[in-house]
Parts: structure tokens; sequence; C-alpha cells
């Protein structure tokens, strides 16, 4: 088996006909490229599931709400074909601006409630820009399954509720957080740190921790369970916090009573590079 | 042939699998029900294209702007069924609001630009709802084409532009308006209209084309050709107008200067009855 580098609509369209005909099941992972290893996790996973693997490596204008980032964002087509060559993929979809977006976008998919909180009050747009995206991609691909990283767990909420919503013959699996050794959570945008700030980075993480295990040792208390992070990230003033929330884990809102599945999610700058990282935490009611 | 009634989405997609793996070409006419002539010419021009015919009835509540109007919308499923099998539908999906909607819809198609005018300035929300129920419909049918009538310009030019941005793999089929032999447009709502208001109503088509002969005969002036129209509205009092515009037939923005084909299309209430109903005029620059 070799892999199939495609770039337009049509040709992959054609590629995947041939194999739907014969009833293969075919896995989508939606990426933006700059593959790492949170993006092997959800290679591997979909592999053991499916007949034909599908990665579409694709920067999403629409969904960036800083030109700058969007500039910024690595391109490195060559290092991702070998890396989804290594992890035995059988088609990269990877179209151009141009062929997603041969015309003005007039058309948005929105999805109000998950979105409204977290990264969506910060990033105006952004939710609207993934959604938007990743239902052309399942139009285009129309997939059996796709696989989504746990690491932007708003995002995961994002995609299950549309899905849900508009009856997408897709189904959702998330993968876990893959994490450096020392706890940072893997990201295309950790390249951009420099030593200083990578030393500082895994703070992140030991804060979300913190309140996890307040919230395991019993405390019920949002409030207090953030307080609880929030006192682990005092102790590096490099770290500027964008938000710390403790939210229903299916509908992204805020919680002020820990009775179910919560997801602990933060945002933060080091420097120019924006983190996010989050922990879900099932108790007993 | 018979023809299957099936109320939920698990058994339409079941119902449907079965055809798919035949490879037949399966059609989809959506409506809301209360068929007349205009829907059965849907229907026909569909059967003479596909092996296999769904016409769905679903009066879509997040597509009315007043409850009144949901409310007193006709609903007659054993007229619709008896209308669908004299003209050889296969197939039936008349789900109910919990089956469509079994949540709050948190996530709805936008479409700017194309909705902005027209209908889109006098119903809020309107076309995000019927763009919604309509990708709903698309992803649980998936078919390859589907058929809607030129009576609904807007909403035509709405469903196509969502097509196209979104890259849905359907086929969108427009069908002339079919009308009465005094010219008023068929619609559901025209049982609504008393007997004085039925003979006035025909008025509004005389309008379009009193304005669109204006432009056959050489005039490109959007404002003068209006004016054509108006005059004839006029004479019957009784119309209360809400539109007359003359708008890009693709993108549905007004325009000044007549260049291209265009779209003449009005909206005007007798009573408490709203109509609507337009011509296209193509004139050669």
């Amino acid at each position: 088996m070799t892999l199939d580098l495609i770039r337009t609509i049509v040709d992959v369209r054609k590629r995947l006909d041939l194999s739907r005909v014969r009833s293969r099941i075919i896995a989508l992972v939606p990426t933006m490229g700059a593959l790492h290893a949170g993006h092997g996790a959800l290679i591997d996973h979909a592999r053991r599931e499916a007949d034909l693997v599908v990665v579409s490596l694709f920067v999403n204008p629409i969904q960036f709400d800083r030109a700058e980032d969007y500039q910024r964002y690595a391109r490195v087509l060559d290092q991702d074909l070998e890396f989804c060559a290594a992890r035995r993929v059988d088609v990269v979809f990877a179209p151009d601006v141009d062929e997603m977006y041969p015309q003005p976008q007039k058309t948005f998919v929105e999805v109000s409630g998950v979105s409204d909180h977290l990264c969506g009050a910060f990033r105006p747009g952004h939710f609207r820009g993934v959604a938007t995206v990743v239902m052309k991609l399942f139009t285009i691909v129309q997939p059996e399954t796709a696989y989504f990283g746990q690491k932007d767990a708003q995002q995961l909420a994002v995609i299950k509720r549309m899905v849900r919503d508009l009856n997408v013959p897709v189904r959702i699996v998330p993968v876990a957080t893959v994490r450096e050794p020392d706890g940072l959570a893997l990201s295309s945008r950790n390249e951009r740190l420099t030593p200083e700030q990578r030393r500082v980075s895994p703070v992140l993480y030991r804060a979300l921790q913190a309140a996890r295990q307040k919230i395991l040792d019993g405390c019920r208390d949002a409030a207090v369970a953030r307080e609880a992070g929030l006192a682990i990230l005092s102790t590096e003033p490099e770290v500027r916090l964008e938000y710390f929330e403790i939210v229903d884990a299916e509908d992204m809102q805020p919680v002020a009573r820990i009775t179910g599945p919560v997801c602990i999610a933060a945002a933060a700058w080091l420097g120019g590079t924006r983190l996010i990282d989050n922990v879900l935490c099932e108790v007993a009611g």
C-alpha cells in the first residue's frame, strides 16, 4: 500500500467512491498539519478501527481569529506526508485554500450554547469556522468515523453537538490527550515556546490536576476547586491566564456545584503563544 | 409498488440503505405537506429522473417567524398520502417534531448574503430554519437530487448556495412555478383567501409581469421597471405590499441597472394571508 496525496475535492471523492463500492469503512482524521504524536494517536486509533484512513491537512483560514496566528501556523507538508506514510495512512487530502473556498464563504454552521464559553468567549468566530470546515470535510469525504483529540475538548463538544443536531451520519471518536513526560499537552504551537517558556509550560497541566484532585478529594464547590488550580498557576507569574473554568463535560456550561462529569479547562499565554489544556473529572453525584 | 409511510429517521435510513446498495438514484422532494399541483410538478419531475422518490412531509417549526402561521399551517396527512400514491412516490417520510428535534436545536446553518433581502428582511430566522432543516433532511435521506419550486425563488437560491458552500453532494433541481388559470401561483396558503381576496390575488402576478414586460421592452433601470409593476398593484388597494424588488437571479441582491438575469420578486398581504411570487427575466446585457 502506498500513500495517495490528493489535492482536489473531485479526486478525493473519486478515490473514495471506489472503496465505498467495496463497503470499506472509511475513517477521517481532520488536522491542520504540523503533525505530532497527538495526531499520531488519532491516526493509530483510526487505523485499528477502519479499512481506509484519510488524514486531511488544511490550515483553515476561517477558524483563525487573529491573522498573525494563521500566518505563523506551521506548514510542513513533506514532513507530514512522511509521518502519515509511516503510520500506514491510505489517503492524505491536502487541498489549498482556493479549493476549499473557491468563492467567499457565505454559509456557516453555528453551534450555540456549547460554543459560548471558554475559547468561544475569547476567539470570536473560531468555532463557527471549525464547525463549517468540519461539515465540509464530512460532506466531501463522507467517512463512517472521525477522530478528534480530547485536548481540544470544546471543539470536540461542538462537533458532537453539530453531528447530533444535523443528523450527520458520522461517528465521532474522542482520543485521549498525548503529553510530554512533564505533562505539557502536545500541540503544534509548542514549537514557538522559548526554552524558558517551555520549562514553565507544564504548570498549566499541574494546575488542572490540582483542581481535579480537589474534586476527587470530595470538594463539590467549583469555585473552591478552581482556587486550588489558580494557586498553582500563581507560582509562575510569566503565565498570563485567559480562563480557568469548570464546565459540564457535555454542554460546556460553567457549573457552580459539581454533580456529574466535568471538564476542567484552561487557556493561557506564554509570551505570544497561547496554550490550552483540560482534564476530565467524573464524580459519583 | 406500494407507498411506504415512514415516521422515524432510523427506519427511513434502513429503507434507503437497501436501495443504495443496489445503486438506485434517490430523489428527495422536501415539502411541508398540504400538497397541491405545484408539489405535483416537483414529484413528477423527480419521478422522471430517479429510481426512488422520497417525499418528506414536515411542517418545520424553526422556519416560522410567527407562531400563528405555524399553528394555522394545514396538516392533511391522509390526503397527502393519497396524492403521493397517485404519483407513484416510493417513500413518504413524515417525522413528527420530536423526531426531528429531540432536544432544543443548537446548530443552525446560516447562509448570509442570499438571505438578507426580500423575505429574509421581513421574516427573521426564516431562511436559517429552512437551511437547517434541509441540511438535516439531506443528511438523513442522502439523496442524489432534490427538487425545489421556483415559486420560492429566494429559498432556492439559499439552498443552492448552501450546497455549494458546504460541498453537499446533492444536485438541486429547480422546477417552474405552477399557476391557476388566472395567474395566481399555487400555494398551500391560498386556501385561506376569502372569495373576494381570491378574486383580487392574481394582481400580484400581473404586476410582476408588467415589470418584466418593461424590461423586455428595453428598460434597464430597475426603479422604472419596478414602477410599472407598482402601478398595476395600486389598482387593488386591498393588497398590502410587503416588498417588490428586482434582484440578481443568483445572489438575490437588489440591482439598480439590469445587466443580466434578474428575479422580480414580491410579497403582499391579503387580509391575514401572505402571498409571495416571482418571475425570472433574462436580458442580453
